[in-house]
């Protein structure tokens, strides 16, 4: 149906997350309408960020200096916050709410996709941990099946530890209708409930 | 609050159609997560395409050859079907129910967005008309309000040519529950009812 050059594309782009054939097609489509200098900004953009951005050796976060720029900030306090990805880490950020260091697992524990402890920087954690003398740890990850499996294998390995850590809480997202919310929702919300 | 070259990506994904910054940070991040060799392929079918791909000059559809290769089909019937966009000509071949030839007009009238008749390939379409002789020109636009006023003014143009032209049926789009089709398309549904 598609020319040979045009397939090529909407193959490759079908392959980024979120993309299906449609949105392939309709971004192909915008490529080969753009100008060529839409597209060269793009592909300079890709090659660039690829080429520049590392993990953080200290966090696992993606910078472009090493270490990054939250890991060698002095002001940072020194309480440690643990996501599975860099992009629950920059919308953690944007809340402001907390004002300490990261440590990107680089995933949560998922047996069905053959994500074992090992594949996540656990090992690097617990250094990090043994060195850094954190007051206190927040898990922050999504509270799925996955993400709860990997809070319950962590908290084991804390334990022993002796440290003050913490899960985030999980309840009605704000600004939330009440009778809109899932019973799952609910029914933490609910057993998570606060003295006023 | 993300690095300089990982920001200049997410500013460039952005500009594409569809994607907001929830998914070009999530592509972004895709892109730096996959191999140097994903990452390559990626650019190098952007290139391939961009470089590759142009308009037919009798159609105005994208093709890598020249004529395209419905244009240069010989067994293709003498019908045109007119359409906005080379996407809206992959999902009518794509039904197998056209077996004639098209021209792509390169988007519809709409004054809003600064789009007049002059920057549609009308003219083209008219030399066209007076050159192959068609038996029926189909007019395939969507029904909004843009792909109506479109239709007006062709209809307009095409009437002194004295040729047989049609537009595509709307309707209920078939698998379609009754009762979940909104009230415009209820009502064209009805209008356009035929006798059984």
């Amino acid at each position: 149906m598609y020319a040979e050059a045009l397939n090529k594309l909407i193959e490759e782009l079908k392959r980024m997350p979120g993309i299906g054939p449609k949105s392939a097609q309709r971004l192909a489509f915008y490529m080969l309408s753009s100008s060529e200098k839409q597209v060269e900004d793009l592909v300079n953009a890709i090659a660039q960020a690829k080429g520049k951005m590392k993990f953080c050796s200290i966090c696992f976060n993606m910078t472009d200096v090493e270490p990054c720029k939250i890991c060698s900030d002095e002001s940072r306090e020194n309480t440690l916050c643990v996501v599975a990805d860099p992009k629950d880490l920059i919308a953690i950020e944007r809340s402001r709410e907390f004002k300490g260091k990261y440590h990107v697992l680089g995933g949560v524990i998922s047996p069905l996709d053959g994500i074992g402890p090992e594949s996540l920087r656990i090992k690097e954690l617990l250094t990090r941990i043994e060195k850094e003398k954190f007051s206190e740890i927040i898990l922050a990850l999504s509270p799925t099946a996955e993400g709860e499996a990997t809070i319950i294998y962590l908290t084991k390995l804390f334990r022993p530890l002796g440290i003050k850590f913490s899960r985030v809480a999980y309840g009605l997202p704000i600004g939330a209708d009440m009778d809109y919310a899932d019973e799952a929702t609910l029914s933490k919300a609910i057993e998570g409930r606060r003295a006023i």
